[in-house]
């Protein structure tokens, strides 16, 4: 996952309240759960005719401060915060990508590339180019390069012509901010719109501005009204006086938004879709709680207490508790400070890792017999280390009810599952799976209570059905060289 | 506040197991709420006959490192993390602090000296001796360095005689731990006991282990048995063989623990004085519910929903909804990621710096009469603009519930709370303060609901009601000199 | 001055023994002197088809480490080492300058481009590129890169279009190094071979490597015979397998290499045009010796030691004291150390500075009349100083010897001498320079013993006379812009 | 070797015009030739009665900065510059050394002490002190605090009576700078003046400044006056009204400077026991002339010129060129840049290392039979390599000419040589040593014309004669412990 934002005021003369990229900067701080890895942002300066970029690996905190974001002024700006899912990278591989021939272009996506590495070598053997970074970005940059080159009278047609191009030979998801110098800022998301982008406007005075988001949360904090999610297979243009272009590249296309943006990526206090995601989750608790009612009926569960794993599935715990009767309890505490401490390498040591990042309130654990919400299993190794933490103060017995159904496949579109032969649901029944994690029972939200919760009917499923929305050659090659680019970070790093 | 722990393997030969600084370390990561300025350990190893100590601002998982930890041998170790009440300051002041002559001695506590400025200048005009920090602990250091010299012959002797002068000469709160080098682990508790200590022990085969720290937070996650709080006024001493010898250095003293390490200071997986602070806190959301409920039964308010001010007052909200039947839900989302950020220094930005902090779900918000819970309210300012937060996103009327009765007074034990005339609860009725932060009306726990829900009569409430375990006389000379202090701290960051 | 090198061993097969971007390297260490601000290193591997670049403030041995280098693998490497005549500026504008599209491109120069500010705005505006740095290697970029795009399928013909629109267009001095992907390295030395740049080859087994370099010291250490200079409006393209390519772009134009090079620039232990540095500095301080010795002859001055300003005026001191039949003594020693020092800004304290720089050694300094030797006048503010400190040391009387002519005008080729107003020697007769600085009498080397010296009647000595090479219009603006940029970045510093 | 410094400005009032540890800082600046690996100053006010200290790994100009020094207030202060003959050492090791405990006092020395093992047992042992340092710099801290805990009353009673035990129980090599918070600065030499320690004196209006420095070079750039060397086993105490008083501590002891500190380690600009450093050299080069001259008139060998090994061989160098009426040629350039970079592992590339130290001036060196100079010869492996890069660039014969006699012992008083059995001088003739190192000859200053050098008969010559100023045993420890520890070191680096 990583978070977009680009912010245009309409350029009316010189006098600029706020730079643009202050406005993204704020932006990205409410985006920064979508990536921690780096940051970056670059701003436009109509006026100078300059670009002005800053980025670097860290928090958007930890990134700029007040004297890096005094250089970059302007009225136009995109910012981009990254999930790096392949580890700790090189610096040419951060966003937004910045280019000055043939014309000042600057981009910054959410998503993910399946056939980039097919790409790349049409790139550099058909075309004679050169790609200088590991990251998919460049072949959208390379895409509009070409295209500038080709039609350098027509700014609109070259930006159509690239983006129609971008459209036909790349598959995956992406959710795209990008702007070009003198001209305005754009945004082009895939034809599936997998990533969620939304647009927004302010008026100030005789002053438009717009801003094109990864999530609605960014608006609300810097007073913009929600306008419209940008539409999958759309390209919008906003010249510099304000005016908006918008032009749906495809036809037949069905979107299918990522279901795991609501479960777990996205923000509580944002909207997808117009689907509220702390609503959602609330939604979901519901839906499982009706899942769960009948073994508490038949009495092969008595659950004392509702307890979430912290944090994202809290909301869907809530909602459970709510419904079933069961006080809700946090048996667990999330450590705030432990994320960059370590641990002995011994096996004992290892296995107490869990208790440094959750603490148990004994309190409330001991001889109770518990329902615990989680939001997802992966490998299983961590629901088998907090079940083993409870048991360990006293717990008596242990349901565990997950707020989305069984992760079975691969993702394709950003999301950094491991190999799908690792997912414990792949591979092990129901009943398998609670004996291997030690609890008495296992209980998944159904696909029907996921689409309900969130209220659409279509929606990316594929970790869950193996169902993609774009077709999926390439993916083997994608695959074997991720794994083979992890294995060269990690060697690296010995 | 700070956190303080000491470890002691008892000595039996070679064979350490883990350095007792490795306790130490996992256990200043379960400590660190109490402290994040910085971090310190020092180690002693009976078999060198050498301590190893590093200190450095920061949080515990960034000061340490495996490759620093694996430095600081020896069986016996202990540690702070400091909470600096007077801002960023030297890296002579972190503790522990340690001393070579006349014998090796280790230190480190949790409290405050109401009466440092006067010993201050005992120690330099009538002893000759210099102070080469700005810290309380050097104190403890100088009456136990000169009782040393005169005492040579004796150790345990002159332990208990330099804790004699402090317990006769230093006024405020202080839980200590120390060592000496050859001889083994000791701590000292105030003779009211205002700031927490505990006693832990653990036996590997024919090995005894102790440990003495703030709270009992850190036993759990390492295998200890709690085996008591150390006691008012009480020196303890475990030899390295593993030997405890205890003396109360007091008599006619009542035991006061400080009310708001339950509120708010203490982890919620702690127990203070055998009281659970999760456990408390639930008491307190009941005894709150219970003030609430006459004025929901008025139809005077009228609330949709609970809605804790996270973190600290999400368990009392939660009980408190519970018992009033109201849905508990999170209408404000703390951002994880905002602490290092900064806001352009215009008014419009300031006021809208708390929505960086606490992020609005208006799905939640908006049209509700919301019945807001918070752990207490300092100079108001804080309550106004989450008011107007929610007020902004549609909340159509907040009640503001405070599970601590009104801060009115001064604290001289650890808290920094600003001078009394600016806590806003002292000149203003419950009325007036309604009305000037915006809320329909605030309902502050009771004095009796607070000690019953701690369950105990005796605690230090000096910040509430003004009445103070200890004389006070000293404490006009330490406020202003502590702002003297700010003020140039401020002046230097310029 | 800048530093720039290339090297390419021809692309036999995988057998790398050593990566072209080491040998760059290690010759950057050996041009350090020519550029101390930065220094860059970009790698082409042919096999993988990729580049690999690092480049950052600071020393060359303090941006490239051990592991830096180990990933800039590949047989073609070039390296550039920077003197920022702007100051302190953006890491953007650090070279070599690498682009992707149309082609793998990599550049470093040293020198200057007086019409940069007009050609900028050809670009920007007529073309619509954007210049995202501003170091004027990005024009030759832009040439280059436009040429690429427009005749695609002929490489060699392109890179010559490229070149032959470079050396039209652009007027200065220049001394070029770069590569193409999947092609091979090349040169470009401006019509008047200003600066130097030399071409040296090595044989191993079937190998052949060639290297392309400011000065011939860089060849010296890694065992590479010096084949010739790189001709005055050259291009020299050597591809993969080691064939050279040259083509001589311009007529008519005669070559004038800068002075200045010997004087100070070069390192003593180069060749400049066939001229060796240290055998030209001897000449000059023989050819100065002859212009003193009237003056010892009429008994107007009788020194009684001859001493250098360290360190560049050493040589012609050992020489000139040689000729005079003189003590040579190092009076002054040069502090090493002192570099990163500060000094308090009161005036005393600035006069002072100069000793922190050079040591005086009073033994040999008291009650001597001294004959100093330089190699330039530039403010005259240094001389003073020093001056004043000889004697203030006991000196008698000094005499001072300069091995160059007086510095009177502007240089627009890379040497970043003052606002020329600011020349000491444009405003005053030789004996009002003499009363000014303190000295009995100031002797600059004629410009005829400067040629004879050098042993070429063409050198660039246009900051002696004022006949400069290349046309000047536009160094107006160059000029007034520069000084700008240098205020805007002394602001930035405040 | 380290360089010290202390400086005192009588306490008269509030006026200060320039702090003390100002003028201590720019003093290290001067001595920073006697350390590089770290330095500290620590400052004392009279007036607030405080310390105040800042020490850091680095040379002088990088650990101090302006906003550094302006905290270090006050009259009075001593500093250091360090050369670390273990290694990368523990910041605990760094001077000056503070304590408060019984007394404010801070320390610092140049020197070694031999038994330095015995008296720490003594300390932790018979006194139960405990040693916080590997530093010999503690050693003299606890005999100062015993002394001072002793005679509380009498302050300069217990001074004298801790350096009287010093001087009794100490045996090694040590010139100290110290300071007593609210008495003064003082100073202390051990009784045979084996590191140099030099006085000095400013007078300004009615104000005495005092400055106590390793080297004369401090004085000159401050403006003091140099009033005497410190006397060997002399105590000197300055109280803070400008007082000065002295005592001899020892009798029957001979002064036995170091003669090292001539030939290499002390600034060609000082005077040490009030012989100049220049001068001396200047000397030893006529001296060494002297010596060769017979063997030029016998025609064994006929230099065309002397070249010297630069930088301290030079002054010797051109002393002894113009003795024998030859040329004086700098064939070698040294690099002063390549200090930290790095170079491949591979036999070759290590041989070549050397090139990136000093680079060839190839005119001057080809087909020239070469007089070399240099000031000592070690292990002989520079030498191996210098010779072996002047016959690759065409030297003929090579005649090395060394301004010392043979090194064979150790030293035990703050040199860092090598295992004696390493020095080559110890176990080939002259002969033997030409071929090893490749010379036609090698020719040793003699021990006769090295003390005529000087002008001194008493000097210390232990690593010349193995005749050492003080008893050595003890030593065998010493040297066992030391080869130790720099294992330790150098694992931990691994």
């Amino acid at each position: 996952m990583c978070g977009v934002v680009g912010v245009l005021h309409s350029y009316l003369s010189n006098d600029v309240l706020v730079d643009a990229a202050y406005d993204v900067y704020r932006s990205l701080l409410t985006l920064q759960h979508r990536g921690q890895d780096a940051a970056g942002i670059v701003g436009y300066d109509f006026t100078t005719r300059k670009f002005h970029s800053h980025k670097d690996l860290g928090l958007v905190g930890q990134v700029f401060n007040e004297k890096v974001l005094s250089k970059l002024s302007g009225d136009m700006a995109i910012g981009h915060t990254r999930y790096a899912t392949t580890g700790s990278d090189s610096k040419l591989d951060l966003q937004p990508l910045v280019t000055g021939f043939p014309v000042g272009l600057g981009i910054a996506h959410n998503g993910n590339i399946l056939n980039y590495h097919e790409v790349s070598r049409f790139f550099s053997q058909d075309r004679g180019n050169q790609l200088l970074t590991n990251n998919d970005i460049e072949l959208f940059q390379n895409f509009w390069c070409q295209s500038f080159s080709q039609y350098k009278d027509n700014f609109l047609g070259a930006l159509i012509h690239g983006a129609t191009e971008i459209v036909d030979k790349l598959r995956g998801a992406y959710a795209l901010v990008g702007m070009v110098s003198d001209e305005g800022l754009f945004a082009l998301r895939d034809p599936n719109g997998i990533r969620p982008l939304v647009l927004g406007q302010k008026r100030e005075g005789n002053r438009l501005s717009w801003m094109v988001a990864s999530e609605t949360v960014s608006m609300n904090f810097l007073g913009f009204e929600y306008v419209r999610d940008v539409l999958p297979g759309e390209l919008i243009f906003i010249d510099k006086k304000g005016e908006l272009f918008s032009k749906i590249l495809t036809k037949g296309h069905v979107a299918k938004p990522c279901m795991f943006e609501w479960v777990y990526f996205s923000g509580a206090e944002s909207s997808i879709e117009n689907q509220s995601v702390y609503g959602v989750r609330l939604n979901l608790g519901i839906g499982l709680a009706k899942q769960v009612k009948p073994f508490i009926e038949s009495g092969e569960i008595s659950p004392d207490i509702v307890c979430p794993v912290p944090d994202t599935s809290r909301t869907s715990a809530i909602s459970l508790a709510e419904e079933l009767g069961l006080p809700y309890r946090e048996g667990l505490i999330k450590n705030r400070y432990t994320q960059r401490s370590f641990i002995l390498k011994d096996q004992e040591a290892r296995e107490r890792a869990i208790e440094l990042k959750l603490s148990p309130v004994v309190s409330e654990i001991q001889g109770k017999n518990i329902l615990l919400v989680d939001d997802s299993i992966v490998r299983g190794s961590t629901s088998i280390k907090i079940i083993k933490l409870l048991k360990k103060y006293g717990a008596k017995e242990i349901t565990l009810a997950i707020s989305c159904p069984p992760l079975k496949h691969a993702c394709f579109y950003g999301v950094d599952f491991p190999d799908p032969n690792q997912l414990v649901a792949r591979n092990k029944t129901n009943d398998e799976l609670a004996e291997y994690i030690g609890a008495k029972r296992v209980i998944y939200l159904t696909e029907e209570n996921l689409k309900k919760g969130i209220g659409l009917e279509d929606v990316c499923m594929g970790c869950l059905d193996g169902e993609y929305p774009t077709p999926t050659d390439g993916s083997e090659e994608f695959k074997r060289r991720r794994e083979e680019h992890k294995k060269s970070l990690a060697l690296e790093c010995l």
